[in-house]
């Protein structure tokens, strides 16, 4: 015996998603169906509406609802800094900070020759077209610090050294409240080599 | 800076899921919004799908698509086991064991004096109700092994008892594939307790 039909197909859907498994999804489509229908349909609607409306801006390639994208359009922000990133995520996790004021770019992924990403699958060539139109004099990479993201840092570094642009790329070192002896050491010896005269 | 509106309302919405968090709504947000529209249409059309066709059954309150429900029509069931359970995913639980063949009857949660449910707020009235005019032999109560289960199932006996029904209690013991060090002592003294002649 079986769920009914409908009550099964959104348990497959509610499945399909990352990180829900089978018990999870079952979990939650039975949590649904016994809540007011106007509150499934709010979360229908919330759906498809950020569906259609979020779009990528055309100059940075950050999810966006109007296009070019808030972050690109705002005068108080710095043209001459860009920041370059793998995902969305990471332009909302660096401006939580609220300690970076220039433009971001969004690369929407790494280099990873096994999952068959290679710099023409990257954001990169749209990249390039900013820098020779913008005036930026700094460019820093902000990709992850697992071996795609230094790939793809290593790989815009060769690119855009040879052209006269400034090229950063963000600290290693200890995680703020993190304890020395549960740091790896290959991050314990980058916070060695990073040390600052204080 | 935050995420665009449409996105932002996602994860709002998202984050209201029992068990989901801010950063697995946002990751889940962040997830769809990448996929193609009609992948997102889907999983909509699933949830309102559900909420509106998903019904309880008027005679067992099962989750159900039509009523009388499958488990109520189906002529080959036993009308003189009647199996008493909290929730309708115990109903699907039981199912899956392929071992009862009798009806079932859904009281959709379990007496608790400290989150206010008493008898009244469960489906114990058409529980009665059903015992009066169909003729069963014997109620098996499975609500869970908790507090609120067993004074749910201490409740109902001490209600069917006099009326001259058959009453039985699903089996405590040890979990098969359970290790008998890990089980809890209240477990198995009840699994001593409910030992059998081999």
């Amino acid at each position: 015996m079986h769920y009914p039909r409908p009550l099964q197909q959104l348990m497959e859907e509610l499945g399909k998603l990352p990180g829900i498994g089978p018990k999870t999804a079952q979990r939650l489509a039975l949590y649904l169906v016994g809540r007011p229908a106007g509150e499934v349909q709010a979360l229908a609607r919330a759906l498809i509406e950020a569906s259609e409306k979020t779009i990528l801006c055309s100059r940075c390639f950050n999810l966006t609802d109007v296009d070019p994208c808030a972050l690109c359009t705002d005068p108080r922000r710095n043209d001459r800094l860009l920041c370059v990133v793998e995902q969305p995520r990471d332009v909302f996790a660096l401006e939580r900070t609220r300690e970076f004021h220039g433009r971001y770019h969004v690369l929407h992924g790494a280099i990873s020759p096994i999952e068959g990403i290679g710099p023409d699958d990257l954001r990169i060539k749209e990249l390039l077209r900013r820098l020779s139109e913008q005036p930026v004099e700094e460019v820093i990479l902000a990709t992850n610090s697992t071996v795609e993201g230094e790939a793809t840092a290593m790989y815009l570094v060769r690119l855009l050294k040879p052209a006269g642009i400034k090229v950063s790329r963000i600290a290693y070192g200890l995680p703020v409240g993190g304890d020395l002896e549960y740091v790896d050491e290959v991050t314990l010896s980058r916070a060695l080599e990073g040390r600052r005269p204080l």
